[in-house]
């Protein structure tokens, strides 16, 4: 399985986006290749300005290496330092038809959300094309909002292979994110950066002890028997107990008895150790950014010379080499 | 003066191509940087066969050699071979507003004329302003119907420095070709190839011959006086012959007692006598393709030099770097 993820350095993560993406995407790192690369040509589309997105890039790094990618089984690297990506999108641009990008309600979600109508964003599933195509991928882990664009990729390199009448596309399959583990923000509602009811992956454990303590919660009596499933609190504490903790804290819920700061503190020391050593892990690599660049320069080196294979095979069938 | 000038590989020229753009762009490469390339990445948008692109492409190059453009004065080289362009045109994208090419009409003209509506066409002169300005180039002669993409070239460089608060990218302008020299067809209206009345200039000598005896003339009697202007016969000999041979021929028809026949035969001495030079130096490049290659390869090597030092301004700018 060779598997492709993209992530865009558009901020810091948050539990939402640990538990129902990042989490999950790392874990495949155990396959045969996976290439993980830092999506900033992408976020140039958003984020207008340079410090910004440079910092940014590197913080993503930063922080899906101290959440467990290793560079040993995977290849890190930042979406510009492979300039074969952006020769293969015009190359798939120059057959995409224009239909197919105008049926993606990606864009049009944006747009109506209040992003600048910009080109980049229009043609957005074209780049994203590319970085799947320019590495034979054969899986793309996606979220549900991601489906059409996968299928995008899958049209242009059919239609490309078929125009040239060549194998020259490897067509990627998604692989679709759990989106079964509920991760509740601090008002019970889906956790999410527009909502702002998110808690940051490294954010100060102080700050976050005083966000979870500020969760919503209902006021029934303490001494009241309640049911744990569907409870928010006791959703968040089950995404980082252990499964005997995680029992302890249901047969509590289900005897009654206890107050809500109580689960609170629990919740905030469980999430404490949970990320203990990724925070440690960060602050390791913050103090070694040179370590970071290296990493993503090693990694830079081994998506380019797949990267140039590809683009080769596409060069010559279309007659440009 | 820094000129730039892309040429199509999309078929052999005509006498129209020549008069009406080709002698005006290689007439500047007295200029202090003349760059002219072959815009392979463009051509990939209609051309879908691979050694025919391939084919063209060469075929352009010799093209544009035997007619005079000088590799010691001026820059030839292939688009593609300088990948900086594709970088910077996805650069470039990333903040091109839609409604700035919602409003191109080329776009427009090229679908309602039965070209397949692919997203390359559409985004086209995002990847033209890619070309003009990385080199820095002032100064991009067009056709009429080229002005608009220059003042979007323009639009998009100048929303980009202003985004990022620098100065990355010189705003062209746009040298207007002069028009006035009329190049009718074999029918007597504008040489166009779309309208199959054309002549190649690199036409075989007997096929070109054949083609002008067969050019459209009207059955006034030969004694008659003729006034010259007008004339398609005359317009297409002036194009050719020096200034004494055209005044004879003027005074020609205006005294009459002349045959078409004549007029034909003189036009097709002088095209031949005119083309004499390109045509055996074309020989001789078609005969050492290797010396092509090497031209079109010092080229490159030169523009991409040229464009790493700009790419890098705006990667810089806007953090990618």
């Amino acid at each position: 399985m060779k598997v492709l993820s993209g992530i865009q350095p558009t901020g810091r993560p948050h539990w939402g986006n640990y538990f129902g993406a990042i989490r999950q995407y790392i874990d495949l790192q155990a396959e045969e290749q996976a290439f993980y690369f830092i999506a900033n040509l992408h976020a140039l589309t958003t984020i207008r300005n340079g410090a910004e997105l440079k910092q940014n890039s590197l913080d993503t790094a930063m922080d899906l290496l101290a959440l467990g990618l290793d560079p040993d089984h995977a290849v890190l690297f930042i979406q510009s330092d492979v300039p074969e990506i952006s020769e293969l999108c015009w190359i798939l641009m120059s057959g995409a038809s224009m239909g197919l990008l105008e049926r993606c309600v990606s864009y049009k979600d944006k747009v109506s959300k209040g992003l600048t109508p910009v080109t980049g964003l229009f043609t957005y599933p074209v780049l994203q094309a590319a970085d799947i195509l320019a590495y034979d991928s054969d899986t793309v882990p996606v979220g549900e909002d991601q489906i059409q664009h996968i299928e995008v990729c899958r049209d242009i390199a059919k239609s490309f292979n078929s125009a040239f009448n060549e194998e020259v596309f490897v067509l990627p399959k998604a692989k679709v994110l759990d989106s079964s583990a509920k991760v509740p923000g601090t008002d019970g509602e889906k956790m999410s950066k527009s909502y702002g009811n998110f808690i940051e992956v490294f954010e100060s454990e102080k700050s976050m002890r005083k966000k979870i303590m500020r969760i919503a919660t209902d006021s029934r009596p303490m001494e009241e028997a309640k049911e744990p499933e569907g409870d928010h609190l006791y959703q968040l504490f089950s995404l980082f107990a252990d499964d005997t903790a995680v029992q302890e804290m249901a047969a509590l819920y289900r005897r009654g008895g206890f107050g809500y700061g109580e689960v609170k503190k629990a919740l905030a020391d469980a999430a404490e150790s949970y990320f203990a050593e990724p925070r440690q892990k960060r602050a390791e690599l913050e103090a070694n950014p040179d370590q970071v660049v290296q990493i993503l320069g090693d990694g830079a080196a081994v998506a380019r010379r797949k990267a140039a294979e590809v683009l080769q095979r596409a060069q010559l069938a279309c007659g440009l080499k």
